[in-house]
């Protein structure tokens, strides 16, 4: 069993400090402040609206947080948690005017998230009776890398590479400008520190004969037909992981991962996951 | 015929330069410096894979202009245009290192507006037979409302109050913390600056009629069936914008449009808008 | 009765702490880590020597907390209220290092916004037997615009736009840009979002006889005579808000409430309001 | 001859940056963008209203650059000069869009800094006839010290320490603390590096004779009458240099600068100057 | 032959800013500012007082060009250059003021790095007879990471991992917290991407036998005598790579390196090298 | 006795949270995270391996902070103790993960700071029979010197000026500049504040003899032999204070310090000082 691992509070706190203030501008909210007085307090939950799996409650906690301290917030369900529509996800109470004005954020950051993790379930669901892997991609939204990977995990995915700083991934373009996969496996071995892993990507079955298994990690089959991906696999035979690409979806996903690949990577896992619907039922206390 | 407003070149050059420290870290990209030659040169283009509505051009611009002053970057399309499979973007030369750095941030937020142009568009030509305007929401990105708020303008849409600092909605919960519909908009009239105009969210006819139009700039109409919302449509009669939301998507959003009301706010279309599908295409020079 | 809209407290920590660091620089405080023991703890409080109004008690408490978190701050007046010469406006105690440090940052928040609450309350008694509101400008220190306007408010004025943003408001030469008022006044509507209030200045009674009172939402009537003035706000007649602006001071202010107009803008509220003059009264304990 | 020290440029960037960011919000000129065609050219001039004294040329001329780096701006006036109603301060030519967006803050900026100018020059004209230097406080607009300090050079007046990290300033309280004067000089001797001066406030005569003027730099004569400041210097005799405080204005001025006082320092050069009435002159091209 | 990786630009332009602004604080070189005009200009070249290997060079350009962007600057070595006493490194001409005002920040940087990158030529033509290869630890300054991990590239060594984020090195207490090397080994590879590699620091030859190779990628070798390094080596038996660290100088490194290990780690390198002696030469023009 | 000037918390919490961020990246600690349950707790000891001189426990006690605020911190040693091998520092007790992930941000600033203030204690040892003082100067590292000049005072040296801000040091390129050393003190005499101090640098004798003490605070004597330091400390008879600079090592400063002068600086403090060796010990709870 793998580990969610934890989203860094100094992170988290910055991100909700900037939508914050991105929605608050230096004006505030003037419906709120206009129309509820300073000492009304409220009560009142984050209700899935959809089934899904929950992500991000820790930066919907630090939107309400940071509007004021004195709001108190109780996790009902855990990120990684299973919901059905009804589910009540968090409940939360004080000062109304802070509620209602960090509503907005704390959803956006949730649904946002949720989505993500509610689609790549769907996906290892799918896979769930292979030995594949399914991961991500460098494919996020600008500014929140961390926090899309790591809904990609709630929802039983893994992670690939951060960034372009922590692996090696070789592809047609690194490959060219040095004269051929051979050449490029070495300049990446020649150069990387001795703890990074290379990776490099491969189109067609004659490429993937230059591959020096001595030196690749990984190899990226992309965009090969079953066919193709199953001897590949074949070729490579345990002496490096086998990632397939391109052309994945939900319909197709099964079959991929019946070619026996270690891991299929799944850009629109971050990048064109819907939210999840997510509500605040306010009761007034 | 309306405009879009330009983007700031401040806040591109902030998003673009925070975009590429996310995917860079301190370390840089480990593969292009082992696998380049400093000194080599690329001739590449952005090309569209789908057809869509192009958004963020000067984003993609600004990312590979970060990552050395001296790349060449001519846009073929503009923000707004329609493309299809295949059409060329952008053309883009200069060191190859520093354009296969930069690719993946300039994609990211080119797919990601464009993708959010593209639906938009969608909607909009869903109504076009009405005098009906599709507007969107504050269900956006975190961080990104300025960017996805300018590609929902691209698309053809209008934007809704970009923040709870620009215009005052009242919703349900104000309305109980005032104790009814006349008291809220009294509270905000008596409190907003002159220059801010008020909308008020009713639910039911019942509560339309409580609404006071001398006050009362616009109503948000949440969740009508069509011939509520006609009926509702019918009684303000011009003496207030009306707005639908609810249950709109591309299936439902013509028959909404037909009831008569001015404005139809949709949050899909930015939180829940596919990428739309771009590419580099690469030539070696 | 209206509210005085309350101030961000991140917008506050961040403008103190901007002012701590200026005032500290990375020496710190010479003299009185030099002179004062780490243990001597002082009393002391914030008193005023000068007739006025308090404005900026939350940002003299901010400056005090972040120089020493155990310092006690209890104010005895509150923003909005008058004073006269010796009233005591907060009580002091802690550690007297971060006392002395922090004294002056205190002060020169709180008398800047004390002095505009002062200016604008005399403008407010001025105008006190008219209909009319005083209100703001754009006319205000750099990077401080939401303390200031924010002390109008407890002066008892009223807040005009906040910025280029939230409101439009045409002005001579994007009337000339458009070829007429009837053209800019089109352009506005059509290009506004439908929550977005529109004013357009004018500076003679022909230019007010081609104002479209079923676009404009306000008319600012620029350095006009009165009788030009009263004639202006006869020919509005109800239709849109009316503004004065321009030959506006303590002298003239009244009769140019006189004249009928909804509003008079000061510019001199923010550019021009002198110190509320505030000490610090030490008891060492 | 003294030079007036020059402004960073970094530090005047960063500023302006700030003053252009809390006008234009995330939405931009909404006015300007609606009405202005993005090809529109524009000439103008920043226009003196009022007599006085010009400072700040430079942020006016990076609150245009920033906006629009075609604008060109033609300074016709420099920092120090003399103004008098109708001079033509800087020409500026460009973009119409970014001129108009970009005028509020280019005047707030040299009007709030001129206005220094303008009323330092009137204190300095003041003491002409003696050989008293005018000197500003810490009580300056917090975040704009370096600008306000900056302005009181061009004004002809001199400037007292930046900060409390400059040098050392003893006063009652350090005093007290220390257990008297001689105590409290001995201890910012002992604990002060080498490169910096020290003054200590006396409020009486007898205070003044228990200063120590191996230690000693400067002495800041507190509150005192014309008559005790005359025994005060005439008992310094040169020692160190003599400060006078409290009091001061525009009236009394130079009856104090000739009890023979080295320096008088007044805090309204900063906390209480209204700002200098300038203009921008536009002629549309 | 390995590349030394390249610095980002605006990396070093944000380093370079904050040294800048801390030498100067709000107020300036008031020593250059006071004594040399506005006009002067100088020719200047940076020049090694000592023998060593060039670090930095950017840096220092960054500090020139930021200061004053017409100050001309002409590298006449590059960075991982030999250099001996009277060394010409680079030429400096431009405005005097702005040379005189960057000069410390230029040269605390560059000797800062080229002490690094000199100290760690030294340990690498120690082993330069064997196949070991020498590289850093995070033992570095606060902030300066990537500026130091470049330097120990200049001088010819090469990169451990970059932070806790880019690649895992199990160490005593986390083999504790699991249970065992076996245990903790198998929680690395469940848990890490695929993509990062497995490092395990091991004191006794005991530990050694229980790593498994099929996880590990590397073994560190911690504080080992020479003959049970030689032993460990022999064991590893090239199943995975071996580093050395603990009791590392320049008199052990050649006997550690004999033994076999492929690298040695010496954190002496980033934490305790001395600078290398540069000055400004100059010639008044 | 002098005070150890405290460090400011803010400035503190900057520099930590920079460095933490350096090494945790976005994607956090994945070793720990991998190994380490989330409720496993850890006591361990800062534990010194070396003798010296502590310097730096706040900022160690702020990484673990910022990392948990359930961390507890309990400090043994005070800055400016002496340590000898084995001596518990501060013992630490709270969850694994996060102690585990700020160990080295919190020895690296720690055992920076502390080999600082150990090198500046055998200095100022070496000429503790001697009248002289121990300076630093503003060779420090960039970012850090706030700290590094704080390490400084904890060795018992004193501190020279902080930057280019707080003191005028005049040297040979000002002086060149100005037409000779009468010229350059008067022109730093009529620019400088009233408050800021001057010291020159003189060569030779015959530079030393143009010096107007009526002007300058304090003369810098930079390489000069014993016998013209001797001579030189003769002729300035206490009319300034005399620094010796240049060929400062711990073998000759003894007899630098013996020729009479009042300061020596020492750019080795701060330049190159070798880390102070600590370590954290830890015992699993």
């Amino acid at each position: 069993m793998t580990r969610i691992p934890p989203l860094s509070h100094d992170r988290i706190n910055r991100a909700v400090s900037e939508a914050l203030s991105e929605d608050l501008g230096l004006v505030g909210d003037i419906t709120t402040n206009a129309t509820i007085p300073e000492t009304a307090r409220i009560s009142t939950s984050i209700t899935a609206r959809q089934a899904g799996v929950v992500s991000g409650i820790e930066l919907a906690q630090a939107a309400f947080a940071q509007m004021n301290a004195s709001i108190s917030f109780h996790a009902e369900k855990h990120d990684g948690n299973a919901t059905k529509p009804g589910d009540v996800i968090a409940t939360i109470a004080g000062p109304a005017r802070a509620i209602l004005s960090a509503e907005r954020v704390a959803l956006n950051f949730m649904g946002a998230m949720s989505g993500i993790a509610s689609l790549t379930r769907d996906y290892v669901n799918a896979v769930a009776h292979t030995k594949t892997t399914i991961v991500d991609t460098r494919k996020t939204t600008p500014g929140l890398r961390a926090f899309e990977k790591y809904a990609v995990r709630c929802g039983g995915g893994r992670n690939h590479r951060f960034g372009l700083f922590d692996a090696i991934l070789i592809k047609d373009n690194h490959i060219a400008a040095c004269g051929g996969i051979a050449l490029a496996l070495k300049a990446a071995k020649n150069n990387a520190s001795h703890l990074v892993k290379i990776e490099i990507e491969v189109d067609t079955l004659d490429q993937l004969h230059e591959v020096d298994f001595a030196i690749a990690d990984c190899v990226l089959l992309d965009n090969m037909t079953l066919d193709t991906l199953r001897e590949a696999v074949g070729h490579v035979d345990g002496r490096a992981l086998t990632e397939a690409s391109g052309g994945v979806n939900l319909d197709t996903v099964a079959a991929i991962a019946q070619t026996g690949v270690d891991l299929i990577s799944v850009g629109a896992l971050t990048h064109s996951a819907p939210v999840l619907d997510l509500g605040l039922d306010f009761k007034t206390s």
